[in-house]
C-alpha cells in the first residue's frame, strides 16, 4: 500500500465548493488503496484578510498574536474539508498542528519545525480515517501557536512525508507543474517532466512561487519523492527528485524572473577586514532579508558595495545603509526599485563553462544591460532594468532551446 | 485589590475600531488597579459566516468538526483584541480553552465545563499581564475542541469568575442592563438596579436573551455577583445576586416573550401509565428541546398532551408525535407555530396567591385568548396568539405596575 501526503494550496479550497471537489479527488485515491494523510492551506485570501484586520486593531501586531490570529485560517480549510469527506462517507480526523504534534522554535511568523510526532497520525490511519492537517502552523513547547511563513503548507506536508518515510509528497496547486520559465511571460515554456532538488531549490528561491524553499530543503534531505501537480487535472505534473545522470543532459532546466526585489548600493567603502559585517549587521538586525551581494576587488583601497532586499524594505534598507556609510566613511548610497532578477538554472551548468557567456551574449545582442551578476554552483543571476525583465526571459529561453525540454 | 472577570460580547467587538474602544475600556480597569481577566465572544455574524460555510461544505456536517471551525472566531477576538492591548501598552495573553485549560464533556455544540485549571490564569496576572480568554469553547480530555452553544462566552466568564473566586463578573453587551420587558416593546420599561439569581433564571430561559441560562446557574452556585452593563456606557447596569429580603417587596422583577416556540398538541391520549414517556422519548433522542409540557386530568381514560419546541423543530417534532401518537393509540396531532410565550418572573410571588389572577384577569379585559399555562415557583407562562404579544407585554407591565420598578 502505498503512503501519500497530499497538500492542497489556498486556491484548491478557495470555496466550499472547491473544496468539496478536492474532496472528491482524495476520496478517489482513498477508494484506489491508497494511505492518505492530507495537508490544507487557508482559504485563498483569507491570510491577507486576517492580516488586514491585525493593522487595523493595533500598529505593530505582535508576531506571536498574529500568528494566534492567522491560523485560524488553516483550521477553518481542515474543519471545512473533514465536513465534505464524511459527506462523501470518507472518515476524516481534522487535526491542528499542537493536536498532532508539530514542534517549532519560537520564532514566530517564520517558525522552524523541530519535531513531529507521528504517532497520531499513524493511529488514525491505522482507523481507515484521513488525517486532515492543518498546514502552516506549530506549537511551541509552551504551547503557544507558531506559524511557518508564506507556502508554510509546503513545509508541513514535505516534513510529515519525511517524519512518516512517505512513498511520495503530492503538492497540488493551480498550475500545470514546474515550467522552465513563468507560461505567463513565455509563451513556449514547457512543464518539466522531473527536477532535481538542487534545481527546484534554486528555482524557488529565485521567484519561482510553485514550492517553498524550505519545503524543498527538508525534501531533499529526507529524499521525499515530491509530485508538483494540479488539482484541476488528472495528468502528472513535475517530479522533484534525486539527482539522475540522465538531467545532465539538459543544461539549463528553467528561467526565472523575481520583480520583487531592490538594489543598493554603496560607493567608495573603504577595503579594510570588518567594513563589510559593520554595513550589514543593523540590515541584519532589522529582519531585512539580503539576497544577493556583490563586491568588486578594489581600487585605490575602496571598493562598491552593492546588495538586493525586498522592494517593501527598500527605504528601511536605505536609512539604515546610511547610517552604517557614514560610520565606516564610505560614499553616498545609491538605490533602484526599478530592477528584475533573472535566474538560469540546471544541474547541466556545472560541467559546461559556456552558459555564462551564452547568456550575457544573448542579451547583449538584444541591447539589453546588466547591471549586476551573481552565481551559485547551478545558477547564474543577473540584476536588469525590469522594463525588460519579460524580453530577457524570452530571449533566455531561446537561447537554451527550453521549447525542447520535457 | 479587586479581581475581576469581564466578558465582552459579539457587538462589543464586532469590528477592530470597536475592539480598540473595549481595549481603552479594559485599559483604564487596568490602570484603575484592578486585577483582570478578559473574556470574548466572536466577532458580530462571524460565528453565523462560518455555520453556513459548514453547510455549504457538507449536508450534515458533525458537530465535532463544525466546533473546530466555529470556534475560531472566538480565536480572532482574542488575537486582536492582544494586538490592540499592547498598542495601549498593557501587556496582554490571549488564550485558547485548550492553553487554559477549560475542560468539558464531549458533548459537541452543547459541551458543559468539567474543570478549570486557574494555575496558568493566576501566573499570567502576577506577571501584570492580562489574560484574554476566548469564550464559548472547551477542550475534551482527548484533546478535541468543544464549544457550549450560543452565549457560551457567558458560561466561559461565570465559570472562570467561579474558579478564580472573583469579586465579580462584568457581564458587557449592547443593552443597559436587565429590563422590566424589552424595551424595543413597551416603551414604560425600566432598568432593574438588581436581581436574584433564580429570576435571572427564570428571564433567561423564557426569552430575555441577555445572559445564558448556564450562566446564571452557575453564577448561583458559587454565589459570583454577576454585573450586566453597557459596553458603551460607564453607568451601572444590573447586579445579579443572591436573593434579599428587601426584594420581596417588588412581586414581579420582569415580564419577557419568547416568539421562538411552537406547539404541538395530541388529541385523546390513552391515560396510562408509561404512555407519555412512550411519546417523549423519540423527539428527546432526535436532540429537540421541548419547553412546557402540560397535560390535563383525563376524562373518560384519555387526556390532551400539549409540548411546545423551538419553532425550527416544529417540522421534526410533528413527524415523531405522529410515529408516537399511532404508538400509544392516541387521537390527532394538531400544531401552530403562531404563538407567543409570555412570563411573568418575581420571587416575590412564591408569597403572594394574586399574581396569577391579575395577569388573566388584564389579559381577559383587553379579549387576549390563553392557549396554555405554565407555572413554576416564581413565574407564570402563558401561550397566546404570536399577533398579541407585544400587546400582552405592555398591559402586564401595566398590570403590574413594573414603571415603578428600579
Amino acid at each position: 500500500m502505498t503512503l501519500i501526503v497530499q497538500k492542497y494550496g489556498g486556491t484548491s479550497v478557495a470555496t466550499p465548493e472547491k473544496i468539496k471537489a478536492v474532496a472528491k479527488r482524495i476520496a478517489a485515491s482513498k477508494k484506489n488503496g491508497d494511505k492518505l494523510i492530507v495537508v490544507l492551506s487557508a482559504m485563498a485570501g483569507e491570510t491577507n484578510r486576517l492580516i488586514e484586520l491585525s493593522k487595523e486593531a493595533g500598529a505593530l501586531p505582535s508576531p506571536k498574536h498574529q500568528d494566534l490570529l492567522v491560523s485560524t485560517g488553516e483550521q477553518v480549510s481542515v474543519s471545512l474539508m473533514a465536513i465534505a469527506l464524511e459527506d462523501l462517507g470518507i472518515k476524516a480526523e481534522p487535526l491542528l498542528a499542537h493536536q498532532v504534534s508539530i514542534v517549532t522554535d519560537e520564532n514566530h511568523g517564520r517558525a522552524r519545525i523541530l519535531d513531529i510526532d507521528t504517532k497520531k497520525l499513524l493511529n488514525i490511519i491505522d482507523d481507515g480515517k484521513v488525517p486532515v492537517v492543518a498546514g502552516f502552523q506549530g506549537v511551541t513547547k509552551d504551547g503557544a501557536i507558531t506559524t511557518m511563513g508564506r507556502g508554510g503548507s509546503d513545509i508541513t506536508a514535505v516534513a510529515i512525508a519525511a517524519a512518516l518515510k512517505a512513498d511520495r509528497c503530492d503538492i497540488f496547486t493551480d498550475v500545470d507543474g514546474v515550467f522552465t520559465a513563468d507560461p505567463r511571460i513565455c509563451e513556449k515554456s514547457k512543464k518539466l517532466n522531473r527536477i532535481s532538488y538542487e534545481e527546484m531549490l534554486e528555482l524557488a528561491d529565485s521567484g519561482a512561487k510553485v514550492l517553498h524553499t524550505r519545503a524543498v530543503e527538508i525534501a531533499a534531505k529526507y529524499r521525499v519523492p515530491v509530485h508538483v501537480r494540479s488539482s484541476f487535472k488528472d495528468s502528472d505534473g513535475t517530479w522533484v527528485v534525486p539527482e539522475e545522470e540522465s538531467m545532465e543532459d539538459a543544461l539549463v532546466s528553467g528561467i526565472t524572473c523575481n520583480i520583487n526585489e531592490a538594489k543598493v548600493a554603496i560607493r567608495r567603502v573603504p577595503d579594510k577586514i570588518g567594513v563589510t559585517a559593520k554595513i550589514f549587521e543593523p540590515i541584519s538586525k532589522a529582519g531585512i532579508n539580503v539576497d544577493m551581494i556583490l563586491q568588486n576587488v578594489s581600487a585605490d583601497g575602496y571598493t562598491d558595495l552593492t546588495f538586493t532586499v525586498p522592494k517593501e524594505d527598500l527605504k528601511k534598507a536605505i536609512a539604515l545603509a546610511e547610517v552604517s556609510a557614514r560610520q565606516v566613511e564610505a560614499g553616498r548610497v545609491e538605490a533602484a526599485g526599478d530592477i528584475a532578477k533573472i535566474s538560469v538554472v540546471g544541474v547541466g551548468m556545472r560541467s559546461h563553462a559556456g552558459i555564462a557567456h551564452t547568456m550575457f551574449d544573448a542579451l547583449a545582442k538584444e541591447g539589453i544591460a546588466i547591471q549586476m551578476i551573481g552565481t551559485s554552483e547551478i545558477k547564474v543571476s543577473i540584476v536588469i532594468d525590469m522594463k525588460y525583465a519579460e524580453l530577457a526571459v524570452r530571449i533566455l529561453h531561446d537561447a537554451f532551446h527550453l521549447e525542447k525540454s520535457s
